[in-house]
């Protein structure tokens, strides 16, 4: 069965006809990942309560936990303003990241910006 | 004066040159946003403590709050696993949202997902 198609008549998608998925922990509100998807991974998405992506890499659907076991169970997806991307809060299991962190922003870590509220205390 | 040559080698681009910047409130955790950073727009956002991103409809730099007051003020940036996205933890003035909407994802609104939380409940 494919995607709604009042949902795909809103969906900004690139030329690889992928929208964004940004991944949050539904109530730590941790950012836990980016991904991407396409019509089928957010069909399944939104219809099997389980959180499914395109993977860029291998060019297939990708059932997150599938090999790792540290699935995401969808609690709300909520598209943007634009059309171009997706809020998906989840219940993640385990890590989200590959590398075993908890979320993929702890692995690649802090970039060191100036923080704004800091410098204007000063 | 350019982007940090030790953070731009991690950097995995789009072939537009950008990464994807996930916009979050720093103490409430809101998702406010996705937008994008070439180079030019991380540096000035690492470096002046105030969000700067790459708009792709008018092909400029973006700094945000210039037209509509509602300025983002840097707390911190952390990279992804794989260098194609930046978690941007900011205090936003206001709407993030051009709608005036408090997010982006507030204003295209929820997709009705299956709750998956809800669902194994049963």
């Amino acid at each position: 069965m494919p995607l709604d198609t009042s949902i795909a008549a809103r969906l900004k998608r690139t030329p690889d006809g992928l929208v964004c998925a940004v991944v949050q922990q539904h109530d730590t509100r941790e950012v836990l990942m980016v991904a991407w998807m396409n019509d089928d991974a957010l069909h399944e998405t939104l219809t099997t309560g389980r959180a499914v992506y395109w993977s860029r890499s291998r060019q297939q659907l990708w059932r997150k936990g599938d090999t790792s076991g540290h699935a995401q169970t969808v609690v709300r997806a909520s598209l943007d303003c634009d059309g171009d991307a997706i809020l998906l809060e989840v219940d993640q299991v385990g890590a989200a990241c590959h590398t075993g962190e908890r979320t993929c922003f702890l692995t690649g870590g802090d970039l060191g910006a100036v923080n704004g509220l800091e410098a204007s205390d000063g």
